[in-house]
């Protein structure tokens, strides 16, 4: 070679990048065993997958011929206003990215300066971190205090001083420790002006009544991300969308990349919307799941689950017995697949996404044969 | 509302925005006609759809319970071994992006700074200077000269002076110009130390010996990007790919969106390289429905098509008759949709994609009938 190779910008170099899932056919070959006999409890999926409906409106797009090979539509016309069925909001309060994770960094992009700052509650989605670092932003952190509740007023304080210059990350249900974000707080953030990023990516298993969305008439600085990754089961095509400001958005629809939305996650997307009553069942399952698990996970000496309104919980292990991270070791040799984290705030968790009915009785065996 | 929405950064509020495809169906009604009788000769698609063998994997696909719903690897593993086929590269030089745009996007914002500059020969591709505004680089011109040729000794002043703070951008084939790289030019370039990106999206058209691919082991500072958008027949999934030195592949895997890639295009692409014999059947008769199309255009009276290498045909149109915008019109009045530009070096052009075989002859009549 003739000369070194370019070189990424310094901020980028030295990144740990994101920790993201690993695939299950590489755990369940770590574990020895079939994917089939494994359950994939690391990434909050839907353990009911895609829905029939949506596999049938994929399979009868496939046999026209044009499908595939034509752009999408820059303008994501009709998935807006499918996405403005679902929500209730004019399509121009709507716009659709690839996951809700293009849709955080678009925005970041937009509206903040290299230099600038997110503000955070940790222990939140690793998203967030990996995203100031790729857009060279500051990351201020307002951690979590007690059983992981958001420190209302360590939080008000730092927005009172850097609302100007930074954008307010919050999460509910938060990932992973499940709460939502207290209504009365938010409204008290929203009201000093600050320019609030909350993601609702789990909001489906809380249930619509716990959304923020209402305020979004109210308070024009909030900005809602969702995402059909969780609820509708279809996290392999990529598709989320955003609820803000009809200027925000039409902004963000002119400095997205045009072709965002695949042609695949269109037509899904648009058919979970139009099939959102039978989806709904398959929400309401997990949360009894849920609610199944956490009652079990209680029983069991040295765990502690947190509460959740998500579709997963997060579970203190008892120091005495193990660490997180050991017991996730302990799980995934039998084959369950859960999330650790290198946050020392997390040191003593390990996140379980809740798996289908008839596969609890199954991850109980295997976390009481692990204890 | 309490207060104002937020503001986008300055250099982003005022964009002109990128000129997508209007879609199809809004074409055709705008034609007042169905729109399978129209031609969509705007955005060099494949006119022959998606492989049916890529469509059988696609269906094959959807029968797997698991279709869609979990996360994609966020490593690539399986693609990037199947790109690794394509290209006979180790994998360790090959990222895949959603469509070259997501790569294109990706690559700039790793190498350069806001205030860096991109060198460009313009009439090109539109995403350029969009990605430059988004990213609030300097756009250095080098206007291409007589037949839009590129300036050779133009570029190789720039490059003398700028190739440091710059990234040059090169077409090969140009879109729309259709015009290859001369490869000594590009060695120029390359051996003066400037990191170059290469945009070979419309290479299939031109044969892969007309690509720039082996340079990648001389210089390392040379970048290449593909899609499968064009000759795969897959431009609604988004899938395009990225030739580079492994430590600037390993930085960009780092730092991308982690599940940049959908399952739909995931498994398609992987699929059109299984059958990229097949396909190349298509590539052929594109490759000859463009010769006859040009000698037919440079026929007709008042028309000046430029030889093309890809799959698409730049004409320039003789003033005493039209404008390349009225042309545009008059054609798609009769359902014929090309492009037009906004570039003043391109007001007397239009593109117009090669149609299938069996649409040639409706295309020249319908030509024949607006002139």
């Amino acid at each position: 070679m003739t000369s070194e190779p370019p070189q990424v910008r310094p901020h980028l170099a030295q990144l740990p990048g994101y920790a993201p899932v690993v695939p299950l056919a590489e755990r369940a070959a770590a574990a020895g065993l079939a994917p089939e006999d494994c359950l994939k409890l690391d990434a909050n999926e839907n353990p009911y997958g895609i829905h029939p409906s949506v596999r049938d409106a994929l399979s009868a797009a496939l046999a026209d011929p044009h499908f595939g090979s034509i752009y999408p539509d820059p303008n994501q016309t009709e998935l807006r206003a499918a996405l403005s069925r679902y929500t209730g909001l004019d399509p121009d309060m709507i716009v659709a990215g690839a996951g809700a994770d293009e849709l955080l960094d678009l925005t970041l992009r937009a509206l903040l300066r290299p230099g600038d700052s997110i503000l955070t509650c940790p222990p939140s989605f690793g998203m967030y971190p990996f995203l100031a670092d790729v857009n060279e932003l500051k990351l201020i952190e307002v951690p979590r205090g007690n059983g992981f509740a958001l420190d209302a007023d360590a939080l008000l304080s730092v927005v009172d001083r850097a609302a100007a210059e930074c954008v307010v990350v919050l999460t509910s249900p938060n990932n992973p420790t499940g709460d939502l974000v207290p209504r009365d707080l938010l409204r008290d953030i929203l009201a000093r002006g600050a320019t609030v990023m909350l993601d609702e990516a789990y909001i489906e298993f809380a249930g619509f009544d716990t959304s923020a969305q209402d305020l979004l008439s109210e308070f024009s600085r909030l900005i809602i991300m969702r995402t059909f990754s969780k609820w509708a089961g279809i996290a392999g095509l990529r598709l989320g969308y955003e609820l803000a400001h009809p200027d925000l958005v039409a902004d963000l629809v002119k400095i997205k990349q045009p072709y965002n939305i695949n042609q695949a996650a269109e037509i899904a997307g648009i058919a979970a919307v139009d099939h959102a009553d039978e989806i709904a069942e398959q929400i309401k399952a997990i949360r009894g799941t849920r609610e199944q698990l956490y009652a079990t996970l209680i029983s069991i000496e040295g765990l502690a689950p947190l509460p959740s309104s998500a579709n997963y919980i997060l579970v203190e292990v008892d120091p005495a017995i193990s660490t997180g991270r050991e017991l996730h070791d302990r799980l995934a040799a039998v084959g369950v697949f859960t999330r650790t984290y290198s946050d020392p705030l997390l040191t003593n968790h390990l996140r379980i996404s809740t798996p289908r009915a008839d596969q609890l009785s199954t991850l109980i065996e295997r976390i009481s044969l692990v204890l």
